[in-house]
């Protein structure tokens, strides 16, 4: 049952993806349709987990567990689509805490998954049983069984991640932040292995939130020593798109870092981890601001077919860096990170 | 917030009601109503909790609560009225154990009371809260703030209640009963204190199962000797008609205990501790073999007339006697209980 340690199959080149939830699902969606599954490898950030209600809730690995299986809500981009709401209601009657909203079948993924790391199971055994179970044929991996816990730092003080982001509504004022039990944790071991693997094709950093969806997952240890090391291109797609964020605070928190909300930040953040980037056509103009080769095309995925295409020009992309030396670019990594690790 | 220690209106004469579940609820209802709720204090059996998912489950108490508060599912005897099952649906799914069913409202319950005590409320104040929040006025207090779990003794081993009655439907022969918790358990003050109120109109054992429903309230220390020693009317309602138990496995019990299925039985287990003994018009002819007065009227409570009727016909029957000197039985007690505490 355990398939924490599973490994990809060699004979297969095989692609990693990093990825956080809505934005980032959606291109593994497109991976996931153009790769056969034991070709694909999604490893999930679990910065954002979080304890509620005394439920293990990990966000971002459930959004891409129920992409992937199919029964996720596209409109709301989290939870279980014709969820209902029942629970919520006799909870608020109740005097509970209503302010992250659970429905009726996405609250059995966090109750089961309680009683089983509370059981001495681990959360990649648990996931991917669960994704067997919801009949995930692709591996996904929450990027560590030890707890990482995001942490916002605002002007006073340091925020948990989902006070900031669903109680406060991103409101606070970011100026950085700090990833909890980030020193302390393992990344998961067929994370690691993929990333040393010969027959590796590409590493594809989604079109995630750099700061919280993918910075946590670099957080842990010898994963950016690893990536720097790793012999296949390292692709990243531009979260933002013409001056904005298509989700999520993003944008807000370039801005308040007093970075300029574009394509080229999110690239300069990466530095020198990757080989190559993916930006929208509405940012063409970036191009000339970044020395390592660049992909123009549509990162903006409003449906299914947007998906496979992205996957497969991201895929093309990767290939074609793969046929030179790689290099990588030599601007400064700007990463923002306050360093108030515990 | 914590009524725990609440106690009765000292200038209104009250009725102090030991309850199971349903049929002891529905005798509640029924005093509920023809009582001011300040006259009426409830206390629950709370030896069938346990612990299920990774939540405090306390079937009884819920039963009381969700009835009181006019929310029960009066077909099914627990849960909630018009409850859906998404949250059951999707557990089964994820291979979750699905042998105790949870309602999507009902789940908020065990959720929120699991974390409250959690963060160390006692079990009676989280109940006062919900009440408060529900609308009940009528006072109910679990026995106990301490956990007391009741264990079935059958031929080769001692099972968990709910294992027992839910997931082996009763099958096992039963060959006792025995209260883990039970002797380090202390009994709710404010049960303790309207047991020694001199304005105490009358105990009502409600017609519950007296080995697994009544039978652990008895066990906690200090309230057999507080009943025996109390200034009112102690009577008991059988929960035994026609020589069978409306609900549950009454009837099946005490043919495997080796006792006579008939009301006597039940007065016979209370022995000295009640002065009164009510029972249904078919079972008069039992009224020669008990030594203490009778009560013969009809039991059955098949809507809220009958459990009215009947509430008002036990406290006539209770001032009744209080108007003459009070007698226990005579008989010997029969109660079987498995000394096999811990």
């Amino acid at each position: 049952m355990d398939r924490g340690g599973a490994t990809l199959n060699d004979n297969a080149a095989s692609v990693l993806a990093l990825s956080g939830g809505i934005g980032g699902a959606k291109l593994v969606t497109g991976l996931a349709r153009v790769l056969a599954p034991e070709q694909l490898l999604v490893v999930a950030n679990t910065g954002d987990d979080f304890e509620h209600l005394g439920l293990t809730i990990c966000p971002d690995l459930d959004t891409l567990m129920y992409t992937l299986a199919g029964v996720h809500d596209p409109a709301k981009g989290w939870g279980r689509a014709g969820d209902t709401w029942r629970f919520m209601t006799a909870l608020a009657e109740l005097g509970g805490e209503t302010w992250f909203r659970l429905g009726d079948a996405d609250l059995a993924t966090h109750i089961e998954r309680t009683c089983r790391l509370k059981a001495g199971e681990s959360l990649s055994a648990v996931t991917a049983d669960f994704c067997r179970r919801l009949g995930v044929a692709t591996t996904l991996l929450p990027m560590s069984d030890q707890p990482v816990r995001t942490l916002v730092q605002t002007a006073d003080t340091a925020l948990p991640f989902q006070q900031y982001f669903v109680a406060q509504r991103c409101a606070p004022v970011v100026r950085g932040f700090s990833f909890q039990g980030a020193d302390a944790a393992r990344p998961l071991p067929a994370f690691m292995e993929a990333l040393a693997r010969r027959t590796l094709r590409a590493v594809i950093i989604c079109p995630s939130n750099p700061f919280i969806s993918i910075d946590p997952i670099l957080a842990l240890p010898g994963v950016h020593k690893a990536l720097a090391a790793c012999p296949a291109p390292v692709i990243a797609v531009s979260p933002v798109v013409g001056g904005r964020a298509l989700k999520g605070p993003t944008a807000k928190m370039m801005r308040e870092l007093g970075l300029p909300v574009t394509a080229t930040t999110v690239a300069r953040h990466y530095g020198a981890l990757i080989h190559g980037y993916v930006l929208d056509h509405q940012d063409a103009a970036y191009v000339q601001d970044t020395d390592i080769p660049v992909c123009v095309t549509q990162t903006v995925m409003q449906n299914l077919d947007d998906k496979q295409t992205l996957a497969r020009t991201v895929l093309a992309f990767a290939d074609e860096l793969a046929r030179q030396p790689l290099r990588r670019a030599a601007v400064t990594n700007t990463r923002v990170t306050v360093e108030e690790r515990s």
